[in-house]
């Protein structure tokens, strides 16, 4: 299945993507992609319910909608730094030797195609594709044989940064992690059946255009199995809890020289088998 | 008002401290103190409820209860670093010149005379006092004229951090910080009219009866008005949200030689005009 969630009448409404790329009205279902859904066995219910009703289900053209968030905002979000080697490099950093693990608020939380709002005194706005994972149940001390067993699904994520923020105002990354509209998540959830391996994933990043980022997720320095057993040694993952991956080499901040964002610029992402997502850069008044 | 939750029936129910050490049952405002009560003008409507309807209302004593985390889960735990000169010393870190930020997750959530969980790998598990602002409103660009205009109230909160987790383990410092029961929060919210000013407010906090923190919110490189203003630049605060300001001089770490806590201590620990919370250090199986 793909979850997605969509506007209606100004109001958030989950729903399904259907294969013709129309998505299905799950309002009837009566609840939304959360904490609660994932916890209470809500994929397995919402595959029976599609089963038995999915004729009876409204459904619009996706191009007809305008997406919401995937899933619904999560408990948190939990980001991988310097998982890829070659960003640590344009970073200007080693390769770490255990994971770099740190959080993203979840009010930046965003629909995969909602604008990208540089914020008021931003001048460092900069981008990051990264697969993201869901987790299913309730994750702590799971070892990395079971660690996909905790995954509900997977999803395209735009771990937007503010490098001045991040790097340059002393102490932690959460500074440049956190502003709105910095989580673009999305367009859907694929449930983990759909996706063969999570560490064998094209994705890809283009600004106006110009392809930046270009990579696979077999680069990955800690695979998706080993980031989630490493996770839940630290803290417990809830359902719905997103864990972010980690960017490939292409970022703004690894240019020479750096560039960043700028009012109208369009930036474009993807993932194989987990779809695309386009945000138009404005600047906040 | 002094908001708190405690267990009935093993489920997590409102109250309100009255001042004979009571708590009068809430159940029956219908709400839990969460993003949407507050949110939703909450406190004042929970001020006219209980002065139409206190009289009908039950109430228990406080020592028969066990009290649950004063507010529900918040969306995010902000944490400000350093915030006082002697503690930056005694950490071997420089006073910061800005704050230092970072996040705890929000499922260390815990009451505040829950146990203490020494986590399973854990050897250098660590208290910490502090002030807790719990925002009322959304809070953007807040000036620091404003700043107080955006607190719900106040709160005790101890900010447990695993040291070798958070310093030892490879850059940020979440990994050390978000351990299950390493947020005990209450054992109430003082509404912002009971604390006539959070920036002179002395705290302590001890171990088997021994005092090692023993300090005052007069202390603060930077105040709660400076951390608010601060914040909002970089993410919106939500209703709901707590921010935890920062720990005086005298954690185990600072300590020579350093120590950290052993199955069976005792940790106590109180901020003036917001009660105390004691936890007992257990070891997780």
């Amino acid at each position: 299945m793909k979850l997605t969630r969509f506007y209606k009448d100004n109001k958030v409404t989950p729903g399904v993507f259907a294969d013709d790329n129309t998505i299905i009205d799950c309002s009837s279902f009566g609840e939304d992609w959360n904490e609660t859904f994932f916890e209470n066995d809500g994929l397995a219910r919402l595959d029976t319910y599609l089963s038995e009703k999915r004729v009876e289900l409204p459904s619009l053209p996706a191009s007809d909608v305008t997406l919401a968030p995937a899933i619904a905002r999560p408990s948190k979000i939990v980001c991988i730094g310097l998982n890829y080697a070659l960003h640590a490099k344009e970073s200007g950093m080693e390769p770490p030797t255990e994971p770099v693990v740190f959080f993203k608020s979840t009010s930046a939380w965003t629909g995969p195609n909602d604008p990208i709002v540089i914020p008021r005194h931003s001048e460092k706005t900069d981008w990051e594709v990264e697969l993201a994972v869901v987790i299913g149940k309730k994750a702590k001390y799971v070892s990395k044989e079971n660690a996909l067993d905790y995954v509900a699904g997977y999803a395209l994520h735009n771990d937007y940064s503010e490098r001045a923020w991040q790097l340059e105002m002393g102490g932690q990354w959460v500074k440049g992690k956190s502003a709105d509209t910095y989580a673009p998540f999305g367009p859907f959830l694929a449930t983990s059946d759909e996706i063969a391996d999570p560490n064998n994933l094209n994705l890809w990043l283009s600004v106006n255009g110009e392809k930046l980022q270009d990579s696979t997720t077999a680069d990955f320095i800690f695979n998706v199995q080993h980031v989630i057993a490493y996770l839940s040694e630290f803290m417990t993952l809830l359902p719905g809890d997103v864990i972010s991956t980690g960017t490939p080499a292409g970022v703004g901040l690894g240019l020479d020289p750096p560039r960043y964002l700028q009012e109208g610029d369009i930036v474009e992402l993807g993932i194989d088998g987990l779809g695309t997502q386009r945000q138009v850069a404005t600047k906040e008044a």
